[in-house]
């Protein structure tokens, strides 16, 4: 069977524990960078190893930081008492690209999922209790995915947190905008009659 | 405008300029580095460094190697009278799995396109030219894609190869194995009609 020379297939091999990418990514990756000059190969290899010398998670709200506790959760003109739950740090840049929250985050990490042996030992719950319990938190809005696993992430917080005096809410479910009703699930149309909302 | 921290957003910039990894893969792919924990980023930093340093082109087929020149030029087991003409790299690959093929290549690196400005000169055309030239020479299998730019490749070259006096052939084009025959575009339908084998 046909191999790669070795610094080839140890770069491939690399490139296919990423999640997401595959056998065929791994190979036009690489080969893109063997062919694309040294310089933006160099530049790629240097941004991975600052990237990860550089950031850690933030001791408050666990996002990827350069500094501790992290730029969000020291603005004094972003609302400290507001706390939204995301599974990733990428999903904070989601939230932020509306414009429309001006809270703080608290990134769990992941989801609850008993398949995958993820339970809430294993997520950043103990820290949001904590946050909470501190006594300055007015709302918590789950946003997790409208996932079995989000749910179950939403739900079990929910739990958690019903014993403080805190408001918790979870991001609308609906149509999306610019969906055809004749191609959303009849689930998310479910939920969306469930929610509806007076004109 | 939320904005990543500096070596995050460094990070999601330089996975951008890969082709095929948009915003959305660069940022799942940037905070996948950042929480696999220091080994594996730094194993793929080291993959990139390495690999970029001891890999160059075969002078012969240019095809990536780290001997020049490359096992399959210096193999003596080979038909080095067979020349398969591939596009990129990792086209060998595809042909080394079917285990049929045990002549040489020779790497082309791109296809003529007119477009985007690449003619004979930006291919490693010449040097496919003096391997046949030099004499040693029995077949040329072209085995550019079935696209405009590869078909247009595959004409440029037979007309250039024609003087000598060497077999040139391209790959059958024809049904896919597996394909259900409704679902094949009818220009490759009247390819495999053209094609059509007796049995």
């Amino acid at each position: 069977m046909f191999k790669f020379t070795t610094p080839v297939s140890t770069l491939i091999e690399e490139l296919k524990k990423i999640p997401g990418i595959g056998r065929k990514s791994a190979q036009r990756i690489c080969f893109y960078l063997l062919k694309a000059g040294k310089q933006d190969a160099i530049e790629l290899a240097n941004a991975i190893m600052e990237a990860q010398e550089k950031t850690f998670f933030c001791s408050i709200c666990n996002n990827i930081t350069v500094t501790d506790p992290c730029e969000i959760c020291t603005d004094p003109e972003r609302a400290q008492g507001q706390i939204c739950v995301v599974e990733e740090p990428f999903n904070i840049y989601s939230i932020e690209r509306t414009g429309l929250y001006n809270g703080t985050y608290h990134v769990l990490h992941g989801n609850l999922s008993p398949i995958k042996g993820i339970g809430p030992d294993e997520l950043k719950i103990s820290g949001l209790i904590d946050r909470i319990a501190g006594g300055n938190v007015d709302e918590v809005i789950v946003a997790s995915s409208p996932t079995t696993e989000g749910n179950a992430t939403a739900h079990y917080l929910s739990e958690r947190i019903r014993q403080y005096n805190v408001k918790i809410t979870r991001l609308a479910l609906g149509i999306p905008i610019g969906a055809d009703l004749d191609y959303v699930d009849s689930v998310t149309i479910a939920k969306a009659i469930e929610g509806r909302i007076e004109l």
